[in-house]
């Protein structure tokens, strides 16, 4: 890439759209985000995205655009440029967002699905630099995945593999945004953790353990800062959480023999609070080894990266426009 | 291959060790089997296992054995030659299976998961002849997967790819053979069908719905003759089956993205008992789609090879011998 040129790279989130312009060794330049406003429409959505990118333009004057990369959470068809199905971007099925995107902008667009890209991203500069097969958990709003298998994506017949946030834990759990049930998304999201707080808070205050006010905690990073405080209701709430993810990572890793799994996205911040409970379930549900032996060899890794694995990963995609990715 | 000449592919099952020979098309010459015997100990199954292959040889004079192919049950090392665990073997845990039979017949032996067997030989002359991209799924004894991925076998990191038997699917179901619990292999597989009749049985019998003697049913065909008689409680023990297995294939379809799925196994036969309800709850559970789309999009079809898939293909493999399996 001439040097008087750069990529920008966009994670279109439930709650925020983040964006970076990159140079073509994965060094970003400048981030900035904006509130996604789902809420207010898909006008609004689209208005927010186009400011977020004129913003990141006008701070490199004089250098060139030469693409934009979108990561989205959900099903994305990435031949086509179309959401097919987003639980955080309801009735925006077949929207063909590239094309919406690449009128405002002027330069070629690329989407994908956020994990994909977040698991591009981790692939390229990130905790996932040597590895030939591994899984991309995003742990945020939603809880996506990105599955790279001998060296590549992984995207099966119709480009949207890796949801193992629709991988049903338990049969009749908590509905979920996609219309099913028990989904590890509704044990492992941001949104699931704080619903899990209140209803080990209610749990305790129907068996009279407690007489406190319901928990305040809005966010992930809430949750975790109770915890880190041993918060009793906080540390259960991600006791459940590795419970459930552990039990989702072992059925992922018993189906693929797989034993990389880098976490991403705002809830993997807090690895450190629930890494043990969650290792340990791994292992005592892991097939064809002993627990020590799943210990050893089942890694659970943070995402280098951290929240910005999703742009940086649609900017390389953006890079390589033409080209499929290849770790 | 010489036609002067023949290979033995084995599928040594926890009930029953079939064996068949065959020509270089994948054509069966003869078939035979014996009981496993496996609660009389390891030398009594290796015996059995001889006496098989010393019988199929005897039913070739004047042609040759070139190897021997054995599909095995539960997490095998290919490479070396192991069983590294398998719940229908208890204390075979590392023994070196390939090395024991080359001794005593004397030719190459080559070691296989059972459901990768079955995979290959449905891949080589069945009902997955044209798919890129498929699961197959053996419902026996226990139930067990091979995954072909890309037109290939796909062995995860240590040749034990594809145990969607071992996939939990209720996170405190009954217990497992493998350790774990609530595992897909405790709801697919005919003991697990026979199980299912019983504590249905237990269920009315409480509820004063039923005053009859327990079923008596013993294996999936006496509960699938008794469900063709509309007997309310084999069906409820096949609509329960098609419950968790269509769990257990959306989790499958929506990590992978994969759309072909074959039923291999005796309990397969009983396909058309469960067709309806497996394919409607798999729909259900789908991601990304429409039910309907779903049901036209996911297709589950029965094996063609039936129970002979898994010695055909390590049949297959025993002829490939060096060289890895290319569907």
């Amino acid at each position: 890439m001439d040097p008087s040129t750069f990529v920008i790279g966009i994670d279109l989130g439930g709650t925020f759209i983040k964006g970076a312009t990159l140079d073509a060794n994965g060094t970003v330049i400048f981030e900035g985000r904006l509130g996604t406003e789902v809420v207010e429409g898909r006008k609004r959505v689209l208005q927010n995205l186009a400011q977020l990118i004129g913003d990141l333009r006008k701070m490199s004057p004089g250098r060139s655009l030469v693409g934009v990369g979108l990561g989205i959470p959900g099903a994305i068809d990435f031949k086509e440029g179309r959401i097919i199905q987003s639980p955080n971007f309801p009735g925006w099925d077949g929207f063909p967002i590239r094309s919406a995107v690449e009128e405002t902008v002027g330069v070629p667009v690329i989407v994908e699905n956020d994990a994909n890209a977040a698991a591009v991203g981790e692939g390229w500069v990130g905790a996932a630099r040597t590895l030939e097969n591994f899984l991309l958990i995003t742990l945020g709003t939603g809880v996506g995945g990105g599955l790279v298998l001998g060296g590549k994506l992984w995207y099966g017949e119709s480009g949207k593999a890796g949801e193992i946030g629709h991988m049903q834990i338990t049969p009749d759990g908590p509905p979920c945004g996609c219309g099913s049930r028990g989904c590890l998304e509704v044990y492992a999201s941001w949104p699931a953790l704080v619903r899990m707080a209140k209803e080990e808070w209610s749990r305790l205050r129907e068996n009279g353990t407690v007489d406190s006010a319901p928990p305040p905690w809005k966010s992930a990073f809430e949750v975790a800062e109770a915890a880190g405080r041993h918060d009793p209701i906080a540390k259960a709430a991600f006791a459940e959480m590795a419970y459930y993810l552990g039990i989702g990572i072992a059925n992922v890793s018993n189906l693929l023999d797989l034993n990389y799994f880098i976490l991403s996205g705002g809830v993997s911040n807090a690895l450190p609070l629930f890494e043990t409970a969650l290792r340990q379930e791994v292992a005592r549900r892991a097939f064809g080894m002993t627990e020590a032996e799943a210990l050893k060899r089942i890694e659970i890794r943070q995402a280098l990266l951290g929240e910005s694995a999703g742009m940086i990963g649609a900017a390389y995609l953006a890079l390589q426009a033409t080209q499929r990715f290849n770790v």
